[in-house]
């Protein structure tokens, strides 16, 4: 009678395992575009007014077809590839790593970890997300997902349009980054690439660049500039990262989306 | 009694279901770069040998920063908009469109719908995918899905190394396309997009771009030389669109990739 009363214990949990499986069901990939799943667009739209590393314009446009003249419109753009929401490819800090045509796209669709740092980023511009953010992060959620992507949200999306995603008040770099600490301990995971929603991996007040310099040559990629980050979980999405495929390129602007 | 037995039997269908919850559980979004599932990359890898519709090259690489001076290296790229595998967005045929930044990201996750006119394409290489290769598609594989992208399949993404990518042996253009009674038919649907593995949405021997003029203009988009749409099933692949994001843009190369 007792084994009797957990078997219809366990058969209730089964009947309310079973809507669940329905609605799973119905939400399997090939209809995400036709249900509730949520899209988060991780890209910043830019142009040339958009924050780069150097200082300088990152995209230029000029009309190559007019549609008054020529019935349709197209632009001739000059782009240095490293603006906007953009891939770091192991060719960037590497003279033999692989290109960003040469990611294998099964490290595009990745498990998307968030760590958020944004509470000492307003204390410490400069702050660095280290191993310890990492423990942290597992003890509270369990274990970092196999190839996963890991991102450091720090805040700094929402300043894109002002000096500050840049510069602190004496015109100085000054933004959070990765510290090599953490990209170490990722490093001995299967992790494909981490990603910031600032200027760049390592923190604005890096001397070494010591995270561009490990990460990169050691065949994983980067995503800078991401937005929209504070709009998903700190785990539990899929982040799928449209990386440009212009052969031999160190990287390049990406469409970068996020499933939930 | 029967009523106890009915209800048994539904519990035990939950239990059943129960088991599918649970694999469903560990196949649904954030564990798909982790599973068997499958990513299917649509891009072509592309350089400034791609076939163009002008016959000019697409892409220009200068190097900006170099390795050996600068401790890392990146490019200055001159594009076109329209080359690689591309967006068309709504203002590259209209003068007031959506440009390619404006396009709703839930636009950009949608099923996939692929109709495969290979053979006839063998025979004709200037035909057309019309309305009634939607309604034999639909005859065949059910309703076309809500939000759906519609793609040609006709073989032409094997040629994108040879000159019969664009042109005949006389030298003109000649390559299948979409004609207008398709996409006026898509357009009484909420169809997202089309797409196509050759160069052009209309086909090689179009003289009026009428797919071009009226699906554009109509606030929808179109995808430029799909590859490896042979991979995939006609129906239920996810197909995920990179659109670029550069601000204003009429269009640009993308990283297009499927989910199955
Ligand atoms: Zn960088
Ligand atoms: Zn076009």
């Amino acid at each position: 009678m007792k084994k009797n009363m957990l078997s219809r214990r366990l058969l209730f949990k089964g009947a309310a395992l079973a809507g669940a499986a329905i609605a799973a069901g119905t939400l399997s990939t090939p209809v995400l575009a036709q249900t509730a799943r949520k899209v988060v667009d991780l890209t910043h739209a830019y142009d040339q007014h958009f924050p780069t590393f150097d200082g300088k314009p990152g995209i230029e446009f000029e009309w190559a077809a007019e549609i008054a003249k020529d019935g349709y419109q197209l632009h001739k753009l000059t782009i240095f590839e490293h603006t906007g929401t953009h891939i770091d490819a192991p060719l960037h800090f590497s003279a033999d790593g692989a290109s960003v045509d040469q990611l294998e796209p099964q490290k595009l669709v990745a498990p998307l970890v968030i760590i958020d740092i944004t509470d000492r980023a307003k204390e410490d511009a400069n702050t660095a997300l280290e191993a310890a953010d990492i423990e942290r992060w597992i003890s509270t959620n369990g274990e970092i997902p196999a190839s996963a992507l890991v991102a450091l949200r720090s805040g700094w999306a929402a300043k894109v349009t002002t000096p500050a995603f840049r510069n602190d008040d004496a015109g100085k770099f000054a933004f959070p980054g990765f510290g090599k600490s953490a990209t170490d301990l990722l490093q001995t995971l299967d992790t494909v690439a981490i990603g910031v929603d600032t200027l760049s991996l390592d923190p604005g007040n890096s001397a070494d660049f010591a995270v561009h310099n490990s990460w990169l040559p050691a065949g994983r990629y980067g995503i800078e500039g991401l937005n929209n980050l504070e709009a998903l979980p700190v785990k539990g999405a899929t982040i799928i990262v449209g990386a440009p495929t212009h052969r031999g390129g160190t990287g390049g602007p990406a469409r970068v989306l996020a499933l939930v």
